[in-house]
């Protein structure tokens, strides 16, 4: 399989620690898309993925994934190893909760704010922006840490006991959130172990 | 297993259509949440779900499941029947992709429209609108529209070949931007002919 990406930012980096959690880094073939460049939103990258986003999974047989969740659950469902999505109905649930609010709340929540509060990629890019939305989901983001560190004094994981792709999601939320000077408080202290627990996974740390 | 929703309003039909898809509608109870009284935002029900949304589904043993992608994978999982949710790897990622197009696309896009760029659930409730941001989603939700009807006029349904999640989300989608009053235009046959067949199943007619 294929994987249209450009390494670093944060939608890519989701999936590059789901292949790495399964072990299966090396079954993917990773082809730079020149986001900077706009090179996501030409009419050849958009007959793969219409949402104009990276990462985009293309199978063997030419078809293409979009969208972090459904490649994740690709990923998880074809390789052996630890799941990432749950084994249960009531753990998948769990997962696809948790992993919608770490998504909405923190992710896409720094997100808006850095595409619309901020220069973002920049004016060549950021072709329309609404500050007063941007900042409005920074506000959003900050509660959403502070719900998280409240889950997390009393779970080990994000969707419970053990690692799940709802703390893959998290974890690049708030290196989204570094990157765009999102403040993630000192005080926070059951999220800030978390994140030093996770950064020093191999699929993470290397 | 208990379900804290308000009928009629469209997350909740979600979970409505997919119950009834698979034949367990009367496994559920009912619990109506005043939405119009801000039920949803007291403390007791936060409790439940932090969110602060419905529907939210309460399990025999007393946790809760939000979000209505997760109640609906939990409830195809639960129950027999014709999948919702894909039953191959592949077929799954399909339905997640097309699905999440849908609910970002539309059915979101449609509520940020009618939460901020209309009177919404009217002052008591929208605290805070941005309409500017309002109409601008209302511009994605047209957008979808029209990719939405360029899919189905190559496939059955929204993700392929049988019904899935992607078609309630979809539908459920059109049915606020009815509400909303966002013009679904005649001249997308396709997606206008998808809806007419889908109204057409025992689990949405009755």
């Amino acid at each position: 399989m294929k994987i249209y990406d450009i390494e670093g930012f944060p939608n890519p980096a989701r999936v590059r620690i789901a292949l790495a959690e399964k072990g299966v880094s090396d079954q993917a073939e990773f082809i730079a898309v020149d986001v900077m460049g706009g090179e996501h939103r030409t009419d050849a990258f958009k007959a793969k993925n219409p949402d104009a986003t990276v990462p985009c999974l293309e199978l063997d047989d030419g078809s293409h994934i979009a969208q972090c969740n459904a490649i994740i659950e690709y990923i998880d469902a074809t390789y052996d190893g630890p799941s990432l999505t749950g084994t249960t109905p009531k753990q998948r649930a769990r997962v696809s909760m948790m992993n919608a609010r770490a998504e909405a709340g923190l992710l896409n929540a720094v997100g808006a704010y850095f595409h619309h509060a901020t220069p973002g990629l920049g004016a060549e890019l950021e072709t329309y922006q609404c500050a007063e939305w941007g900042n409005n989901q920074k506000e959003v983001a900050d509660r959403t840490m502070a719900y998280l560190d409240g889950v997390l004094a009393e779970n080990d994981y994000v969707a419970g006991d053990s690692f799940s792709a709802a703390d893959i999601t998290a974890f690049a939320g708030l290196a989204f959130a570094d990157f765009a000077n999102v403040d993630i408080p000192q005080s926070l202290e059951h999220l800030q172990a978390w994140r030093a627990k996770v950064a020093q996974r191999p699929s993470i740390a290397g």
